[in-house]
């Protein structure tokens, strides 16, 4: 208990579900009364919390959700004793000429709203879109603060704290909401619903720790924890003291009623996933070195897949096993998301399956302890093959234009898979098929529409190969039960085995049919990172030029027909199944759109 | 050729190639070079002409496709002469704290850029995200005023003249550019990219003669036309009088090199689309009467098809011919937006298909001249029933909870169908299946993944099913051949024909399985016009109540209903193929999004 020289804050780092309002009051308030009794100075909720975050467009659609975060407000209300809240809803704004909503928090204390506070700086970038429903508040430092048993509280919401003109090298704002309130308080408080992506935890690290020291206050922030959709929260609430330094950290990936005492210098310091740290060097320039970014990379698609099930209502995973990196890769992150029970691989071989590949997957199946059939497509293949000379045939009437080499063979064995991986997800409860597609081969639109693209989740939509490889090997490494992915599938060159190469008289290779995938990460890291056009590429020495001879014509070939590729891939980006967003910056719908019919001149 | 005392200006109604600056470039150059043949005064390009509209994130991710929107105003400069230029393009804006681009119009004459004109109000909601990109210019009402041959012309760009406070019950913004501009003008220019929506064309209308009446001014309005992806633009640039009358219009849904004289009352005045200036008295409640809106409709659809198959290099289609009404209203769209010999219908049925519906696709196929052939699926059914007993078999020892009454039956015929499409499509060059799902239905979910909701463009995705009944209608009556639909298609109820309907032994039909089109269709148009709550329409009279008996209990579970599968369609709606906006408003990825782990209380 509690002792009057004590200042307990409680960080209720919570995973709400947007829209559902009564089920993330109903947490909220379950959680005061935990604060209530014992006796917490001040229980702090994620930004938007009774809304839940993202919220899509469903604010401008269906109004009346606002009005019910309001009203979930009043009864809350009448839970609160002496222990202060800080929540976040969606305040209806009636001014005239404004967006119709304010992103605030409310702070009530023994049955009254005692304060609320607004948010100013609206990210309107990359999965942010706060500026197509919410007004941007006036600054206002003296209202931010919460005088509460004698200790200044200034209250800073998410973006809020992202403008340090001292910290960023470009700001976004010609305002600091947190120059202007820090100044009059001795703790800082920013409730945030801020999603995980690469190099973003050391930004966030490094830029508390400044402002903390810069106006010597103590610094908490209190994120979101769980994952909607794409977008996974990491949680990794946390306090600095005065001098920048860490004080106390909350758990990651996983909801946590934390407390700390400002009083002391004893708080919980759970630590970040190992490696994430040393990412700040690697921001520079493209690395095959995934490594410091692994542990954080597997815990969010982990996280990711549970969410989107349990949010969803499923229970269960059907996904095809090729004995190949994707689809290996994926099995072991549902095994870990869902519990091997939950799992089901299916071997589905060809003609052109290798005998090492069949063998790969019936390993790695058992090695996960998944469950696993055997569903050759011999007899589909031979049946639709002989089916479409006839529509062909048929047809050829009319289009005289006739591929001579198309891949029609290819896509008839990745489609009947995924016909069998929805055949058995419709046909048992709760389960959904999983799309295998990694990020490189996205970018290529080297996937079968209605084939490999398809499913219900994408897990690993947003790792590029290179970055596969490595986690492969680390999960061997770190996961448990060690080496369970078989050494031949990383050892493996990719290819989908689903055509002759002519030349080789084997299965075409992935890297034969694209480009090495070196090589290909790093143009895809370039685009997303520093925005290069294929002339900017042409001038920089590329990580794979360091290792091996690569003369200009063949380097401004990969680069035309990279882009070339990406070009035709629009449209497959565009019915991609949702994915997790891992990377700093991806090719997912809720941060990238580019019209289909869009035709750039990437070369400059 | 043109005297002395006239004035000339040229509306450059175009359509633009989103991020083809070159293309776009050309086009202008093209056109410049005409206007200054004839001496014109002025040549007057759509908004953001050289960077295409829509632009999704590419300034974000491409930044130097901006600096070749600029570059090429410096090869546009070289081709001016007296005539003067006003064209959009994407300015780069260095100041600290802003957005990286301006919207903007240089004004280019004598081989100058005499003056850049900066938009100020930037649309942020449905199909706009500009906030994300460009940063609002201050008014600067002199600024925009271009003194030319004795005229001042008020420049203002689209959305800056949607702000009237008069006009409107309600204002999105503080600031009206035109109220500042037009005092300084003896004529309005409005370059717009503006896309046609339900009822938008009397908006607009009702607007422009508003502002020219009441500023005593004449009111220029020059829009792109086009079409990409989701987005259709109709073009109709016109001119309005200092009296507020239509004194020029240019086509509608085709470019046109459009001149008007300022000083002449004898300018052309093509015609709107017939019953559209009806729409108006129907916006205040649904209506069964989609009559004033077909041919608006029908126009939009053909051209979205046109320029998405254009813009692609895509030429030919595939779609599958069921004898419903959403694949014959989708074959008699790509007919005349492709050309008869481009279609091909396919006839799949299954031993569910009726006789009826045979030949009705048949005799379609025949009245439409498309290409037509039959490939029945019974084998692939059979085989693949068969095959998924053992599979079901197999997997149940592990998954032991199987739906009684699964959809797998139902969605092996509709996805073997598709699989159809897709192999021809992928065999055959430039050719794409059409995916054939109406908006009614992908609201509710009633669609099969990877089956009919798959393909390569979706021509109805926007438009519910009663008005699908009216166009089919319409088009009977409107198009050169008359009556090419069999009156049996549009006379039968809607059903998939995938299921027999225990009760009757008879095929499943869609309102059994849903609940009436016309009760449907208009909660779709509560939500979408009205954002009403279920407890909303309950208190409100729908049409299907004043024709039928409807107890309060049957309706509130329609309701229910809908919601419940509106909820699960959301993963249906985030993999739905592009299809071109039409109504009013849409669940079209370009503007609404919702995440499908959300979960509202629709009830309120």
């Amino acid at each position: 208990m509690k002792t009057d020289s004590d200042n307990i804050i409680i960080m209720a780092q919570l995973n709400p579900i947007p829209g559902d309002v009564e089920y993330n009051k109903n947490k909220a308030i379950e959680c005061i009364k935990k604060a209530n009794e014992i006796n917490a100075d001040l229980i702090v909720f994620p930004e938007l919390f009774l809304l839940g975050y993202p919220v899509g467009d469903i604010l401008t659609r269906y109004p009346f959700i606002a009005q019910q975060t309001q009203d979930a407000l009043e009864e809350i209300k009448n839970v609160t004793k002496n222990t202060g809240v800080l929540i976040g809803f969606a305040e209806i704004n009636k001014e005239k000429f404004k967006k119709p909503y304010y992103n605030s928090v409310a702070f009530i204390q023994n049955k009254q709203i005692k304060k609320i506070i607004r948010k100013t700086l609206l990210a309107n970038y990359c999965e942010h879109n706060d500026y197509r429903y919410f007004e941007s508040a006036d600054i206002n430092p003296k209202e931010r603060i919460i005088d509460l048993n004698g200790i200044k509280y200034g209250i800073i919401i998410c973006e809020d704290a992202w403008n340090d003109f001292d910290f960023f090298e470009k700001n976004l704002y010609s305002i600091d909401p947190v120059k202007e309130t820090a100044p009059l308080a001795d703790v800082l408080i920013c409730p945030a619903s801020s999603c995980t992506r690469a190099k973003k935890e050391q930004l966030k690290h490094n830029m508390m720790i400044h402002t903390a020291k810069k106006y010597g206050v103590k610094y908490i922030y209190v994120n979101q924890v769980g994952a909607n959709d794409e977008l996974v929260y990491d949680g990794y609430s946390r306090m600095y003291n005065e001098n920048g330094e860490l004080s106390a950290m909350a758990k990651g990936f996983e909801e946590d009623f934390f407390t700390i005492n400002l009083k002391s210098s004893n708080n919980i310091i759970n630590s970040l996933p190992k490696g994430l740290e040393l990412t700040l060097n690697s921001q520079k320039e493209f690395s095959l070195d995934h490594k410091p970014d692994l542990a954080r990379t597997y815990k969010s698609i982990i996280l990711a897949i549970k969410e989107y099930f349990k949010k969803n209502g499923f229970k269960r995973a059907v996904l095809g096993l090729s004995g190949g990196l994707d689809s290996t890769v994926c099995a072991v992150l549902l095994a870990d998301a869902l519990g091997s029970e939950n799992v089901l691989g299916v071997s589905m071989p060809s003609k052109l399956t290798s005998d090492e590949s069949k063998n790969d997957a019936k390993i790695l199946a058992e090695n996960l302890k998944i469950n696993f059939i055997e569903v050759p497509i011999k007899d589909m293949h031979d049946m639709l093959s002989k089916k479409f000379e006839g529509i062909f045939e048929q047809t050829q009437k009319y289009f005289s234009e006739r591929y001579s080499n198309s891949f029609t063979q290819d896509n008839i064995q990745a489609r009947s898979r995924a016909m069998i991986l929805w055949g058995i997800a419709n046909e048992f409860s709760a389960a959904i098929p999983i799309a295998t597609s990694d990020k490189s081969e996205l970018y290529m639109g080297y996937a079968t529409i209605n084939g490999d693209m398809s499913g219900g989740y994408a897990p690993i939509s947003d790792v590029v190969k290179t970055k596969l490889f490595a986690l492969a090997r680390w999960m061997n490494e770190n996961r448990k039960n060690k080496n369970s992915i078989p050494e031949s599938i990383i050892n493996k060159p990719p290819g989908a085995e689903l055509a002759i190469d002519p030349k080789t008289g084997k299965t075409l290779l992935a890297e034969d049919a694209l480009m090495p995938y070196e090589f290909l990460d790093e143009v895809i890291w370039r685009i997303e990172n520093l925005n290069q056009s294929i002339n900017n590429m042409m001038k920089c020495e590329f990580l794979y030029e360091k290792k091996n001879i690569l003369d200009e014509k063949t380097k401004l070939k990969w680069l035309n027909k990279f882009f070339k590729r990406l070009n035709t891939s629009l449209y497959k980006w565009y019915i991609t199944p949702p994915g997790p967003v891992v990377d700093g910056r991806s090719i997912n719908k809720i941060e990238f759109r580019q019209p289909i019919v869009s035709n750039i001149n990437y070369s400059k």
